[in-house]
């Protein structure tokens, strides 16, 4: 048979002399080929050597190393323009992330200290890997909520502090790894089944469980009447904070606050000597830059699996939210991020990182915003933030002395506040019920199980999901539309009439052995229920049943096995068994699978109306359709 | 905005007023009524409580105990004829049942009389509940082997035959637990996970090792002249076995070839005295019915869990072949099969069956094949089967005393060389090869690993493979086929022409959290390359994009956003973005999310032939289509 086009039967050809369009089987391609093509197609998506095609050697390396370290690309057009924005948006994230950074260190159970030394390192390698213009590199607080739940489960911080701070940079070490791998291997798509509901759901459960954490912290010096003034103080600031980030004019308060109220908190502490009536306060922080701790990465049993185990869960959260904030700055400013190769740039400064102190980093999405609202034009203010840092870490450390812990506990309460994000729930809720059920399985798992166990129910609802699709795919009943040629879902457009002795089916799914048994039993109810609605009217017996493969992406063994059955139980039952405009894939397969040699190739039409057009034609009931014969769905 | 149907804006109006059909947002349903009918369409695809529908209570009592017992439907009108059939079809398939029970028990590490046991009780229970018509049920090789690998993992059957029995009991007991549990719950479809290529690849591997582990033991006796002589002969005799399976004319050869060969070879041993001469054979069988074994269920630890996976795996598998046989053999005659009711009647009949001395028991292939070809007409001949199979335990196991092992062997041989499949995984290869691969991992993993590994590998990759038709949709170009207003995929049909100035795009797949990404990045790069291919023939620029939705069968929140950034690039390069065609539920949730208000309803269309006419009367270059505006895809 080959690709030979379909010929009509004789019957029928005296209508069909016009129509010169048929079925077409594609052209048959050798399987490396087509092998060569799904895999491009699967992990190269963008095409991202494009750009490497008819050029020089030399100008390839050029474009290779600018590809890998993006600065090589924008550094010599760095203007002073730009220089001017990048030091005011990077002087900005550096307050930000310097009381941010310390609170965060402590969410983690490590040194605040660390906090620091990871606002540092990180942004420097981002600077020069990354691609995005606007992502402020920084530790979070979630991923660090996750660090101190899943390796506090081993080892306990305040008994084992040299160990448990080993393995948080052996967690870094490894996120970072598997980051980088990801990207390497371009199996950044991982990232993606961390839907938006899942996001959602797992920021606010585990915002909710720090919230809760930091309260009772917090609630705990109530008989300090200082201290609880400063909480309201600061409650009042940061739900002014809070409000204001819908109104990016007003950032600067959101900007400015944490820093604030860290200078008004130490202040405060220093004058009054509060430290001395309990109030619990920073202490001694060590001067000086990052030291090495390359040496101290633990890779032996049994510490080293609840590291790996660790690193890859706070990897793909750290990951998820940095690939996401890239990607909407950059939509934002009309420029494309590589997902693949920030997945690289983000896990080489983790594993960079980790050889200097430095706990898990990446974009978190309320410091990029800053950076966005200041102006940045480049990675550069990362640089400077960095700078910044860097001064701080040399010279300003024992400023901080003095900080109360409450005024962290505070800070941290502020950027939680901000994540528990209601509206989206409620979007969900109203767009999607299922995307608001994975929402809620992970924000529900977060808090009565874990961050790991809502991580896990959230995906695999979602996943779920996907399967269902494929494993319950709809079967709709479609009807022609009055005064045209045009089939339709007769649920979507109840005008559309059904035509007498044909049943129209159109399924919504690619056939596969997921779905291949229920297709079948879903096919033979839909003709039962047919032909007992026509008995009981006493009108014509059914005759054809026409399936419109459209939206049959591809098939399988198992899906062609079943339309092998359907074929089999209509020729039972005198009914004939017609497809419309079955795709390239399948078309391909079911020549291959010598299936269209069982239906008859003159079965097979480019559109359900042609289809229609010779069932009606050959049942002799012959109402000629009202426009030329291929003119229709 | 809600349901109002689209109004097309006034500059088109005089082309489009003969048009009276627009995409129709479906009518809102209360979120109750829809989740009700998803959860049917889910678990109850095949309505089983239609007939249940206007009928009086006592008649719906009937009707479910029919429902629940079939025999109490079929036993009324059971006549002598039929009974003549299944007299001699029961016999047939309890000639093949003693020596293959006698047999896989022995594959399965257990003492042979057991094979004897499972297959009295279990298929009188089948024969009440079963729908099956042509199902012959019995003990089955995979299973058995799966039951001596798994639980050998544990115990030693040589060195604790008490415990190593007890625990198939409790194996049986949890897979015909779980069988008739995924029944209860409508969970049916997750045996359809197990697509044709892994059967065909699970089953080759496991008849794989079960060979080569039976050749082991037939080689080890090579120097006793006797018994290769009989391998010799038993080979030559099954080879022609095997060889008959294709025609069913000479079924009865391979029908009665084992107890042939179990009769010869005893007298042969009997005469010859082999057995004093290192010739194995089975030995003394208890004479006597099934003893009570309900007691000598183990649920304690350590070995509980043990026979919980045991009984999973095995459940599975032997559920898997039960319905896949029930189904095919119901497909032939014409009648259908409620594959949950059919897991409940196959649980049962292992709930009961382990109480009663068997082990794991389904329909396995080749004896419903002898069945059907016998001319079985209900399950009655299971009954007869039972019958002989109750004799043979009561009056003849004294004459199995000298069956050589080795004649055993030869049974299991002959039977598992059935198993290996090359013609169906040279049909996978031809039509479809990734479930060539499936296969193959299958195949690969059971032999250089073990049985459980192969079937995770088979599912996984098969499982993968959904997830990859999702998370990686195909998009095609379309193109208008001449003299026509039909738009299809140019791929397809080479000589579809593309529109100046329009990019037509089918997206093949529902828009997904797991592909949405990717979708934005395909679309992007399908833009950036029409535009350039465009600026290089230095014609008109890209000034619409239309995305054919027909198959886009549901999208979620991400797609939605997918789709609002999809827009706001557009809208930056001065690029119209066109709907067409977008389905119901799809629809709805564009309408719910307010994203037909932002892109305009007046630039969703009901097909890609009307999208394009709209775009070319703007455009302006206007070479009005060929026929009415509506009549086109």
């Amino acid at each position: 048979m080959g690709n030979a086009d379909f010929v009509y039967p004789p019957s029928t050809s005296d209508r069909r002399e016009q129509c010169t369009h048929r079925v077409a089987i594609p052209p048959a391609q050798p399987f490396f080929t087509s092998f060569k093509n799904s895999l491009k197609e699967t992990f190269f998506p963008d095409d991202p050597l494009r750009q490497f095609k008819n050029k020089t050697p030399s100008k390839k390396l050029i474009l290779g190393l600018q590809y890998l370290f993006p600065i090589l690309e924008w550094a010599p057009r760095y203007s002073f323009q730009f220089l001017k924005s990048d030091l005011i948006s990077g002087i900005t994230i550096a307050s930000l992330a310097i009381p941010q950074g310390i609170s965060y260190a402590k969410l983690a159970n490590l040194p605040p200290i660390l906090g620091l030394y990871s606002s540092f390192i990180p942004p420097l390698v981002y600077a020069m890997m990354g691609s995005s213009r606007d992502l402020a590199v920084g530790t979070v607080a979630v991923a660090s909520l996750l660090t101190a739940s899943m390796l506090g489960k081993e080892v306990n911080a305040a008994e084992h502090p040299t160990l448990y701070l080993h393995l948080a940079f052996t967690a870094t070490f490894f996120a970072g790894l598997l980051q980088a791998s990801l990207g390497l291997l371009r199996l950044g798509f991982i990232v993606d089944f961390l839907s938006h509901a899942t996001i959602v759901g797992f920021m606010s459960g585990a915002a909710t469980v720090v919230i809760l954490q930091q309260l009772k912290g917090i609630l705990g010096l109530d008989h300090f009447t200082k201290s609880t003034d400063i909480i309201s103080v600061f409650h009042s600031v940061f739900s002014q904070t809070h409000e204001s980030k819908r109104r990016p004019k007003l950032f600067w308060i959101s900007a400015m606050a944490p820093l604030t109220s860290v200078i008004l908190g130490s202040l405060l502490v220093y004058l009054t000597h509060a430290e001395k009536h309990g109030v619990q306060i920073i202490g001694n922080l060590k001067k000086g830059l990052n030291p090495l701790s390359f040496g101290e990465l633990v890779f032996t049993t049994p510490y080293m699996a609840t590291a790996l185990k660790t690193g890859m869960v706070t990897g793909i959260i750290a990951l998820a939210e940095g690939i996401a904030v890239g990607r909407s700055f950059a939509m934002f400013k009309d420029y494309n991020i590589d997902g693949n190769k920030e997945m690289i740039a983000i896990g080489s400064m983790n594993i960079v990182g980790s050889c200097f102190s430095c706990y898990i980093t990446t974009g978190p999405f309320s410091r990029s915003a800053v950076n966005f609202n200041a102006g940045c034009k480049t990675a550069m203010s990362n640089v400077i933030m960095a700078v910044a840092v860097m001064v701080t870490l040399q010279f300003l450390t024992p400023l901080f002395h003095y900080t109360p812990l409450v005024v962290l506990s505070a800070i941290i309460i502020s950027a939680m506040l901000g994540l528990i994000d209601y509206d989206s729930a409620i979007h969900l809720w109203n767009v999607d019920k299922f995307d608001f059920f994975v929402c809620m399985g992970a924000y529900i798992g977060v808090i009565f199980a874990s961050v790991e166990v809502g991580l896990v129910i959230a995906v695999a609802i979602s996943v779920l999901r996907l399967l269902l699709f494929v494993a319950r795919p709809r079967t709709f009943l479609l009807g022609n539309l009055p005064n045209s040629t045009v089939y339709r879902n007769v649920e979507q457009y109840p005008d559309a009439n059904n035509v007498h002795g044909v049943l129209i089916l159109k399924i919504d799914a690619p056939i596969y052995f997921a779905n291949s048994s229920y297709l079948r039993e879903r096919i033979t109810r839909w003709i039962d229920e047919e032909e007992e609605k026509l008995k009981s009217t006493g009108e014509t017996s059914l005759q054809y049943v026409i399936l419109d493969m459209t939206a049959v992406g591809n098939i399988d063994t198992s899906g062609i096995s079943m339309l092998e059955e359907v074929k089999k139980t209509t020729d039972r039952r005198e009914i004939k068994l017609v497809l419309a405009n079955p795709g390239a894939e399948v078309m391909k397969k079911l020549n291959k699978a010598k299936f269209l040699e069982n239906i008859g190739q003159e079965w097979v039409y480019l559109t359900v109306g042609e289809a229609v057009d010779a069932c009606n034609y050959k049942l002799h009931t012959c109402k000629p359709a009202e426009s030329q014969p291929w003119n229709n769905v």
